[in-house]
């Protein structure tokens, strides 16, 4: 198994939901840069569970300790472990499932793949417990790119039904994106939060799920980023976001919309701004042309699928008898992921645009 | 700049537009295997230009050479290189695109990028004309796979309004992908021709372009294929089809269908069929789960955004006089992208699935 | 900074002398299989420094936790994260480092790489301590190619001027290597160890230290492992083995012997063996022949510099002051480091020859 | 197989002996750098064979032809495809081969891992004539590491059992390198030559072959180049080594000569010299600490065997029949690889070093 991506800075993620630990490596930092450790907390705090009823009333404290690569809060350039000790777990609830694997979940596949010897409780190494190492990760990452003038950022763009305001794709604004960097339900229309919540609430009250997207945005990125064809800004990003469980759809710009536009729709006329920096009227391309950024907002759009652990009774095949099954899923489960995986995709986005900067000599 | 993809079958990609040759390497293939020459012909065929009007009338012979890694037809285990010739270039229809970069071309990024030494006759090393050694490559990789009882195909989804029948998510076959691969057009619906034709006319006649997508279909994959996290199925598969260029959307199974489902909905359940196989009675996660194969088929669509070279005005800035101007590109350009992006987007898919074959020994 | 290597098999190191813990993650291992713990101490007992005077007299517990990747001793398929908490450290004998750099040490070019920032606290980073995880690791992939018929060994084949007898290179048996897999002072001929540790006795008494060579072998490779050109045998185990501190020269087989002889008596001539296996009457090459097993012993030679922290007063400068100045080194050192980096060059081999076997699907 | 190397600088091998073509890829070159296409030949032609009665008296042309990448001699940005075509093949000199491996070349090991597919004729891709691309991209390599003020150098250390003049590991300078950076016979004390050449004339006569040693040198490197663990300078440059044919050792500084020091004759102590930089008085570490430069010369001593295609009778087996035999190699061959092989490592440092430099931004 391989659970590492990143060619100058190299992120490396290690645990299971049920096991001692989960954590991450981050190696490729550069050395002398202050950490703002209450800032990364922030982040952590965006996806911890427990918080409301949109998501598992697991506690999980989540506090990272960076036990390497790090003298008195500064980066000495050595790789960073990050450990996250675990606590609050109940392996009890997970008992049946070797048997009967969880429709849409990895658990039939990864079953076969690890001929049963994978760690099935609370979900092992494919739990998404483990994208609170890569959060930690991100929001180290993220502060090196603001100190280099970039801002990453994003909101809920939809759940289930209902959609909010999509970010302005020329004119949004890194105060835009910070105002939402902290939030735990980051809209741009706050007024899309209750028929939100009320979507989610709905969906948990009949013990089921639901699904959504996000929109992410970086500012400030150099012109020239990336590569025109196996390491541009799109490969890196969409590889890493695919990373993220429950991500089934990654576009750019205006993404699946530009299947249906004419060109002279579509393309993005250019023009010198007031300080003679080069400009399009519109984005579409999402900030990338080629696989090369071209000055404009990075524009990111991601689909997550519902939750497949519900707790409607399913069909489903028992491994042990060959023969099939019903199975109803007990414990404590996210009605919807979406809030959460939120700042999991910003915290990997950050990561991948390091790497890109990093590889290019561009930090 | 990087051009090459790939862990264990490795894809190299070089060459220029208007440069002697474009080719490509490939490395890591298993000797022994006797090479199809005209199947691959044929895929090189549906790429190649000049068939008709919804293409550019420019003519290229594209026969490819394999100088090495073969002897007699067999691959020997070392690397293929692949060289096709270029024939007809007009370089002097690009003479005055230095100055003026095109709109949502990567002429802009590209110079800032390389400092203005990027060669821009035809677009240089970012021409869609380099996507002919990755289908020479490709065709290669799907005989491979074939031979495994893995059927690699697609049709095109969609261009402008006009959309044509999916594929069953469940119930595709290998011979329907097989009926489907040779085509310069291909349908599960052949009446959508027409309308896709008519949609793809009437941008040529304005001078315009227009975007579609595609579905693309991989069976007879083993269970258990895929990584959780880094080196997932969608990562791969995302990663290397991002490389082709106009490709602004990537989705695996009901995409961003996914967003507005609840997980009742969503969540495929499972069943043993009279084999005693595992199947599942729907197919949202089009054959992945948490990043692995589940031995249902796969399913990939891709969103190809227009053709940006259109014959109207458009506006644009002077790079030499720092002052906005406009532009109208002359040149043989393809009014619509999408059918011939089609046997590109399969070779690429069948790339990155015997890369991961291989890499987890499963060849 | 990169601390990871590996394609198939990835060993990533992390942590300081000084820090919290040193450790590594191992990813790629196969599930299912059992590892043994007490085998795994034996080899962090072979590197653990305390022992006697021929090493520094810290003590380090050295007791590793696997704290993912398995499950009731059985490995999962998932990373592994081996930690190895740090204890008994005296950071204070360090302080005037940062300004007096060590002659021969890492000190001044870390300095500069790193802007100061490095963490030098017992070496930080670059402390030997690091071979520690390297061992947990190695011993790990040891167990598993002794499960697949491949044993690894190795002796001190000199320290200073004392050399003793090299292994047969034809003969050389898995009975041998596996008497000599739990030594402290591993030697063919055991009455070359009264000399040896004069001469380390002999350099601790002046305050100086003393190098050494070490011959490592692998018997039981298949034949027809590596590649003739970038990831051949040698490429790959040289690669690791010169991330060992103190390693200054690998070699294979006759190594730079080669260099005065003539064909005829440097190739190795070859028969069918009573069972009919091909073997070959000399082993010059080192069981390797175009970077790829030939089914002989695989034979490396490993010249290791002598420890540079000695305790006589040295010439350098200070980086504060940009004056010339004199340094005295205080603190515990190995007055010889060749006893204990056998265990750890022999974990590296072990490393490197899993990954190789893995990538090739041979495991 | 593999036959690719490096990170940002990435060099990919190709071709067969009595193929088409032999050739390479070289990915990750800046843009904008003007090759000195006769300096390219120069190093052609010092790797060329047919010079003189120490080398095989085969011809090859040996120019290659740099198909993508370059505009009017100025790198693009894109990755270089160099081409050079065969000619002057003798295949049916190697037609008894397949059954026949020769003792120490890789002809039975590779017929193992290929099973019989690899192509044999003249060494198939294990032949040496894949060094010649290896020296076309090591030329570029150098020419760019030279306008950043480094020098790449080397001479012939020993041949058979005459050795001479060692470069002065601390004053070795740019002009005696550049002196000898033309030479077919690179010596630092020209007296040798005769000798020398006597050694290889000697085995000539008797249908024998005779092996040597270099040394090679980088001058000007920044000091901070390196990592202390597994992407460290010698880990980098062991590993591109020892894809050439024939080397079996590679050592840095002292290399083995280390193993017999104390540690107060071996370490390199430190003084300001009269411009304020740090310098050693002794150069034992060959410019190297802790894995990263230090500002002195970078100093590397490799080993070469013996040519194994000798005239002389030897014993082998018949693969074919499965018995033993003996085998008489026709064709021509080189009585001593060494002088052609200065610079094909001279190339592979270039190269290796340029990759180094480009993945820190030091270029």
């Amino acid at each position: 198994m391989k659970s590492s991506i990143g060619n100058k800075i190299k992120l490396s993620v290690f645990g299971e939901s049920h096991g001692a630990a989960v954590g991450c490596l981050l190696e490729g930092l550069p050395a002398g840069f202050k950490i703002d450790f209450d800032a990364l907390l922030v982040q952590m705090s965006r996806r911890a569970p427990g918080k409301d009823k949109t998501a598992t009333t697991r506690k999980e404290a989540d506090i990272p300790e960076i036990i390497s690569g790090v003298l008195d809060g500064v980066t000495t350039g050595a790789p960073l472990a990050i450990i996250i000790k675990n606590n609050d777990t109940k392996s009890h609830n997970y008992d049946n499932l070797r048997d009967n694997p969880r429709p849409s979940h990895s658990d039939y596949a990864a079953s076969v793949k690890f001929g049963g010897y994978n760690d099935i409780r609370g979900g092992g190494h494919f739990s998404a417990r483990l994208t609170a190492p890569i959060v930690a990760a991100g929001a180290i990452c993220r502060q090196i790119l603001k100190e280099q003038g970039i801002t990453i950022g994003g909101h809920i763009q939809s759940i289930g039904n209902v959609c909010e305001t999509s970010f302005d794709p020329v004119n949004v604004t890194a105060e835009q994106l910070e105002g939402l960097s902290s939030k735990l339900f980051a809209l741009n229309n706050p007024e899309a939060e209750g028929l939100m919540r009320k979507e989610i609430e709905d969906a948990r009250l009949e013990g089921d799920s639901v699904g959504g997207s996000v929109e992410l945005v970086a500012l400030g990125l150099p012109v020239g980023l990336g590569n025109p064809m196996f390491y541009g800004v799109e490969n890196v990003v969409a590889n890493i976001l695919y990373g993220i469980p429950a991500v089934k759809g990654v576009s750019f710009g205006a993404g699946f919309g530009y299947a249906s536009m004419r060109g002279s729709q579509a393309n993005d006329q250019m023009y010198y701004d007031e300080n003679g920096k080069v400009k399009c009227y519109t984005n579409n391309c999402g900030g990338i042309t080629g696989g090369i950024t071209n000055g404009m907002p990075l524009l990111v759009t991601v689909a997550l699928k519902p939750t497949p652990s519900i707790a409607k009774q399913q069909k489903t095949v028992n491994l042990e008898t060959g023969e099939n099954a019903t199975l109803i899923i007990e414990g404590r489960h996210d009605p919807c992921i979406v809030p959460r995986a939120l700042p999991v995709l910003e915290a990997a986005l950050s990561i991948a645009l390091l790497d890109l900067l990093s590889e290019e000599g561009k930090l």
